[in-house]
C-alpha cells in the first residue's frame, strides 16, 4: 500500500472507479510529464450530488472536494494505480456556477485546495484560477480541472 | 499529401488559411513539445457564422466544429503544414455561450470531439472540460482551446 | 540591473512584492521549463481597484493591465528575481466579468497583450483565450492566469 493510498484510508476517503466518458474524449491525457486530467463534476455512482447555485460556502466547497475526489480517481489510473508518483499537483481550474456574489468563489474551491493539501502535503500546492460562470454540465455546481507533474 | 490531409479531403474538409489576430497576441505557441492554440471562435471568411447562444445542440455543435477546423488551419501552421506531425490532441477547453440549460453543453462540445476523432483516430483523444459562460468575443456562440503534442 | 527591469522602469512601471495567497494554494508551479501563474485579479496594496462589470473598454483594458503586473510580479518571484530569464509568454486566458456586451471582450484583454509586448517585445506574443463570466473572485472585474517558458 503506497504512501498516498495509506494518508486516503486516515483521511476515510475511498477513491471510485475511473470513470471512461462516453464520448470521444478520454479523462486524462499524459503528455511528457504532466498528467493533464479532464474536468470533473461533483459526480457519485453515476449521480451528480451537488446541483445548481452554491446555496453556501460549505455546500460549494463540499462539491469541489468531491470533484476533486474524482480528479484523484482519474489520476489514480494515469499512474498505473500508484498515486506515490505524483511529484506536484501543477495546476487547478475551479469553475463555480455562480454569478450573484452569494457566496465567495475562493472559499468554494478551498474545498479541492484544502483537500489536496491534505492528501499530499506540499506536493498538493498548486497555482489555480477560480472563475464564477453561468452554467456547467448536468446543471452541476463545480467543475475542476488539473494538470499534475509526475513521474 | 499527408494521411491527415487525405483523412480531411475524405471528409470534404478544406481548411482555411491560418488567419493571424489583428493584435498582440498570436493563434499558437510552441513550448517544448506542446503548441498552445489560441481561443477559436466560429468565424468563416472572417464573418461569425454562429452568434447568440445555442439554440439546440445541433447548432452549437457544428459551432464546435467550426472552431475546431480552425484550430487545425492554426495547427498546421504550427507543423509547418505537416498535420501528420500531430502526436496526440493532449487537452480542449470547450466555452459555451449559455445560461438557461437549454441545451446540453457536453453535447454542443461533442461537435468538437468527434470531429477531431474522426481526423486523428486515437491520437484525436483528448482530455477536455467544457463550461457555459456568458459571453464570448463577438458574441460568438462556442470558443474552443487546445493543446496538441507535436513532433 | 536585467534588460525586463530596465525597460520596465522606462514604461513607469513599479511591480509590488509578490503577495503569497492565505489558502492552500500558491501564486506560481515551475514544471519543466514552464511557470504556471494563478490567476491574478486587479488588486493594489489588498486592494481590488476594478471590481465589477467593465463599464467601458478603457476600465476593462486599465484592469486587464494591473492583473498582468501582477502577474509579472509572480513570474520574477519564479525567476529568482531575474524576468531576462523569460523564453517566451506563451498562453494567457482572460476573464471578464460580462454579459451584455457593453464592452468587447477581447479589447479588454488587449489591456493584458499590449502589456506583454511593450515590456518582453516578441518574447512577450502569446496565445490566448478571452471569454466573459458571470463572476470572479471579489467582484473583480478581470482575471488573468499565464504560462511562461523560463530558463
Amino acid at each position: 500500500m503506497g504512501k498516498i493510498d495509506q494518508r486516503l484510508a486516515e483521511l476515510g476517503i475511498e477513491l471510485p472507479a475511473a470513470v471512461k466518458p462516453v464520448a470521444n474524449y478520454v479523462p486524462w491525457v499524459k503528455s511528457g510529464s504532466l498528467v493533464f486530467v479532464a474536468g470533473q463534476i461533483p459526480v457519485k455512482d453515476g449521480k451528480v450530488m451537488y446541483a445548481g447555485k452554491p446555496t453556501s460556502v460549505g455546500f460549494g466547497a463540499e462539491a469541489a472536494k468531491l470533484c476533486t475526489i474524482n480528479i484523484l480517481a482519474q489520476l489514480r489510473d494515469a499512474c498505473d494505480g500508484n498515486l506515490d508518483r505524483v511529484v506536484r499537483v501543477v495546476k487547478l481550474v475551479g469553475f463555480v456556477a455562480a454569478n450573484n456574489q452569494d457566496v465567495a468563489i475562493p472559499q468554494v474551491i478551498n474545498g479541492a485546495s484544502d483537500f489536496l493539501v491534505d492528501v499530499f502535503g506540499e506536493k498538493g500546492k498548486h497555482a489555480r484560477s477560480s472563475v464564477g460562470v453561468s452554467e456547467l454540465p448536468l446543471n452541476a455546481t463545480v467543475e475542476i480541472e488539473a494538470i499534475v507533474e509526475i513521474t
